[in-house]
């Protein structure tokens, strides 16, 4: 059976996987990013985890698809990420070539998420649309005409560092303030939460919790719970993302746009006000055209599933590529 | 010798122009867009115009590029134009198809010219950029991966409608307020005179105009010459599109922005504080990377070539469409 592996590298766990063409993850596991002081001894642990999985008889592999922080597409390397213990470029793609040789392709996660999204989830006939990723942080994947827009750096949808407030808005990691990711994302709505608490003197469960006890997964309970404080924060992040996305889609035009994470499991709590504040700062002609659903990978092996997908992505171009000349 | 032809349809005008290959106007001319009151009257005064540089002999016509208010590329129509005095949607690809036999392809005005700044001027080995016109309003040309993003509905690159101020900003002919060409555009600047004028109380020669009289070109005049107002209202200008274009950055990471239009002729006027205020709020990462620079298309003669331009796209696309199945 041809295969490929999906790999995705998160700040806390890596995860891994290896994936038939029909997109379903014949075996995963995962290991902690963080617990080797060298990032080549990383690659060797992961490297033979995931050589657990793979039957030489049986199995034909493809190549490797991997979704990272900071990843750069162009140069299949990892490049100053803050989340990770390394620091400097690291030579990812090189490094997992020598241990299987095979073509491997890095891309951040929220590029990987939409190559997912188009191959094996909600976007199978769609060309232009975007997948939202809210995490950490909050990534964007654009893709424009069947094809995902990684830019002249690979920088493109990093649409978390559009700014929201420019005078006195959220300190950012970036360096910035006022951040879209500072409010939308699952750290972001955990300052939504505390801003909230502050503000407002209603009883809510969320006063005996700490700001490192929050979760996003707790504020959506306690939202569906009918939590009054938890459920502004929906409000207010959905607010925030809709006005924000009015601008983005006049920039790809996009069908849909799929919300990818944990935060999207809340439903109407956040689809609601982000749709309704898209379509308010909406330019009149587009309203009512543009779909915000929720991502169709989601469960635990999508980002190996999208990681994966960047293989078979990468396949059809250089097809596309030999009959092109 | 292989032509093609370049229509420009303005709001007031339309020129029109026979170009070689490589760039150059064999022929040129223009007709009052608004004169006839019918759609297919004006076509037809339009296509006798241009068949007088046609000769039959000499010229082999590939086909007909038109950059036009509302285009819509998919469907070679312009839809609900609100500059245009002819209402509904317009069958201008057809209706040229029939005159001239040949094939015709439309889409606006600012994916024109980012095609022409492809072809014939500076991106010409930019693989990702952008293209900002201002006139009336505020368009964009989107490039990515060397093609121009057109979108579900075709109205990718529509930046004039992102917004500035959701609250109490300007309000927009497109029936939102706040729209970012309410503040940049040539009819922009205007009304930012107009509010520098209220604001402040030092002299200057704008006070004698009226806002009937006032045009772009006159507030660049005046800020050459030194003028406090005018010097001012570049200031704001510019200060307003750099910032909104940290936000646009990051959605499809260009290395390059083109200005095209008469508000770039004030030089560094314009160009500094939008420079300035561009780093100021991009993301850090991006910083010094973004060369913002002015369109190398910079002539009457542009719109006809950006419009012609759109015929070599055409057939380059063709020739990869049939060699790539």
């Amino acid at each position: 059976m041809k295969i490929s592996i999906g790999i995705d590298i998160g700040g806390t766990s890596t995860k891994y996987g290896i994936v038939s063409p029909e997109g379903k993850v014949l075996f995963q596991g995962s290991i902690p990013t963080q617990s080797e002081a060298k990032f080549e001894d990383f690659i060797k642990i992961l490297a033979s985890e995931i050589k657990k999985g793979l039957d030489p008889k049986e199995h034909k592999l493809l190549g490797i698809g991997v979704g990272a922080p900071n990843a750069n597409y162009h140069k299949g390397t990892i490049e100053h990420a803050t989340n990770l213990r390394w620091k400097g470029i690291l030579p990812l793609a090189n490094s997992l070539e020598d241990e299987f040789q095979v073509p491997v392709v890095i891309t951040n996660d929220a590029n990987a998420a939409a190559v997912g999204e188009m191959i094996f989830g909600g976007a199978k006939n769609i060309k232009d649309f975007i997948v939202i990723t809210l995490g950490t942080g909050l990534g964007a994947g654009i893709v424009s005409n069947g094809k995902i827009v990684n830019g002249a750096h690979g920088l493109a949808g990093e649409l978390g560092h559009t700014t929201v407030n420019y005078v006195n808005g959220r300190f950012c990691g970036c360096g910035k303030r006022g951040c879209l990711e500072t409010y939308v994302s699952a750290t972001g709505i955990k300052r939504t939460v505390y801003k909230l608490l502050a503000d407002h003197t209603e009883d809510s469960e969320l006063r005996s919790v700490s700001f490192d006890e929050l979760s996003a997964e707790m504020i959506t309970k306690y939202a569906l719970k009918d939590d009054f404080i938890a459920k502004k924060a929906f409000e207010y992040t959905g607010r925030i993302l809709g006005t924000k996305l009015a601008d983005t889609v006049v920039h790809s035009d996009p069908e849909a746009i799929f919300i990818f994470g944990g935060l999207s499991l809340a439903g109407d709590l956040i689809f609601n006000p982000t749709k309704f504040h898209m379509e308010k700062h909406l330019m009149p002609v587009l309203r009512g055209k543009i779909n915000i659903i929720s991502s169709q990978l989601q469960n635990q092996s999508a980002p190996i599933i999208g990681a994966s997908s960047l293989v078979i992505d990468m396949i059809n171009e250089k097809e596309s590529e030999i009959f092109g000349n």
